[in-house]
């Protein structure tokens, strides 16, 4: 579903849920059942249970203030503002594969990049000198290969990776932990309105949604959700970029962490998922090499090493195994256990297999399984 | 076998066999069918030959010059000079534990020493003002815990490791590659006589053996060899200290590597260790813990790391809705579905939350839930 009318019926529900907390889950049963969410609003409590939503639910969504949408909607100013249903063909689609994907998402900016082959940097807020520079040279090698920089707009090396795409005019995609009406921290004013230019700004909170700091987690699993992997640079111990790679690795992401001295209470953080078996790197090409040897579109112009300009690129055809899976699909829906049954595959490998297929439009996931698409 | 009397002929038989390139399994099929090493100079070629030695060892072994032997014997002027067959109660056992132990080694210094639990710390000759460092702290804590420092003398990393130790007053083993009448370097002929006094100075080179580049290798696998495990403290990517780490993870001992900044070029040996799988330490305490089990294995005295008193403690302070969550977590184990009704929290959220609050040690995941950990 595309919202295209930013006022439909349609919008307004969408909008409506972004105050309510319903999962991902349950919203895919229910569209099992009935084809718009305008139908959400006009169920009963009893059908909503019925469902699997909590007790309450009907009440929760009648509750909705109508005053409070007319501002939300306000917001919905221009043509780069957008919303984004998980049911979207503009919704990124790395980002619906993981387990506790965003019903919605809100978007300031270019869309488009949302669906472009996206690497995150994450790190400390305060980085040392030496931390700084590699945000800063690790972004704009990996933007300069065409990965979009993904981070979450804080300060110090979040921000450092932003600014050095912007710099080269490359894109950016920056996740806000709050809403999008306003930009935090403030000191990014001006950075994210060239991220609004030259990329985008995506958040799950609802318009008028303030610092709050258990959202930076929830912001964080969508950083690494939508990344092929993420890149921690300097972070301590206990900290949010910790918690953003173990969400990556979680969602069968890549990791990456740059080494330090250990006398560094910064590289800590890398040195413990280190020792967790996340991929020490010392240069991005090794990123891209990681991720362009995973990657079925290695052929492709995207993630190209600078160095290798003159590499010979030959046609568009699929790796053996990629090619031996699909064949394991059927145009109709072909389950999960049905395809690690034909191909004698780990279930590990074969949903990460299907997750670039399918990101590469050779196969859709559908309710049940997936779909073989005609090439 | 130990060897009391230095002019026996069994002495006289090791000695000249330190002339000889024979192998140590070759050697334990002869002693499969002989009780003396004084017996392999009575045999025929036709019976060398029979037990697997290669054509023309008897000419070797008739060839050794008398007067080659008297000046190897003449080395032997005081009682902490000593030769140990591979047969000898007083040979390493770990060292003898290796596919390619030495069929001898020559000891200066306190032979007791050898048979110690060994941690080898090998590196650049010309590390940065932080390697030296490191070199020398992490020395000195595996030192006070028990361990013999052994290294190969040369200058640079093994020269500090050597010298953190004896400043202490606790022993070290230095492992040369050339025969025990010379040192090299000359640079540290005053250490060589400390570590006499302190520690061994080990060598399977026959007396006289100069300075041979092909001998460092073979002088490496004694260093892994006679170790529990080999920490690399800084090292370029070709280097002799990688040798010594692969040697060590072929003999299967541990290999410890200490990580750096990407800009350091001394850091690049150790990434790559640890890109193989080469344990990151930051500490010596984690080495002193790793290895702790494999001391425990051999019924002998434990490594005892120091108390770290210094230890900083990294300071989280809990939201007021992460307080409130963990009060809804038993210290017996309690379910995602307990916490999520307890709470009335969307299960995203809460699974967000908690990892957060297991990341900073509140609660411990387990089978079935969670648990609250004592603060």
């Amino acid at each position: 579903m595309n919202i295209k009318n930013i006022d439909s019926p349609e919008m307004r529900s969408w909008l409506a849920l972004s105050h309510v907390n319903i999962s991902i889950s349950k919203l895919q049963h229910f569209f099992e059942n009935y084809s718009s969410i305008t139908d959400l609003f006009e169920l009963s409590e009893k059908q909503l249970q019925s469902l699997g939503f909590r007790q309450g639910l009907k009440e929760k969504l009648g509750s909705i203030d109508d005053a409070r949408l007319e501002q939300d909607l306000a917001w919905f100013d221009s043509e780069n503002k957008h919303l984004l249903p998980y049911t979207s063909h503009d919704y990124p689609p790395l980002l619906r594969e993981i387990d506790s994907a965003p019903k919605i998402l809100f978007v300031h900016g270019q869309k488009e990049v949302l669906k472009q082959h996206q690497i995150a940097i994450v790190g400390s807020r305060n980085p040392t000198p030496q931390g700084k520079d590699n945000a800063i040279e690790f972004a704009r090698t990996l933007g300069k290969a065409g990965a979009v920089i993904t981070s979450g707009l804080a300060l110090g090396v979040d921000g450092f990776a932003h600014q050095s795409v912007l710099d080269k005019g490359l894109p950016t995609i920056a996740v806000a932990g709050t809403g999008l009406d306003r930009v935090y921290p403030a000191r990014h004013k001006t950075m994210a309105q060239k991220i609004v230019e030259n990329g985008a700004l995506v958040s799950e909170f609802a318009i008028g949604t303030g610092v709050r700091a258990t959202h930076f987690p929830a912001r964080n699993r969508i950083i690494s959700g939508m990344s092929l992997g993420t890149l921690v640079v300097e972070a301590a111990v206990k900290s949010g970029s910790l918690i953003t790679a173990r969400l990556a690795m979680e969602q069968g992401r890549e990791v990456f962490a740059i080494p330090g001295s250990i006398h560094n209470p910064l590289a800590r953080g890398c040195h413990a998922l280190i020792k967790q078996g996340v991929k020490l790197v010392e240069t991005a090409e090794e990123i891209i090499e990681e991720l362009s040897a995973l990657a079925i579109w290695q052929n492709e112009s995207l993630l190209q090493p600078e160095k290798d300009t003159n590499k010979a690129v030959e046609g568009f055809t699929l790796d053996k195994e990629y090619q031996e899976l699909i064949e394991h699909i059927d145009y109709d829906t072909t389950s999960m256990d049905c395809i690690v049954e034909r191909t004698g595959l780990e279930i590990d490998v074969v949903s990460h297999m299907l997750l670039l297929l399918e990101l590469n439009d050779h196969i859709v996931s559908v309710a049940g399984g997936y779909q073989r698409r005609s090439s």
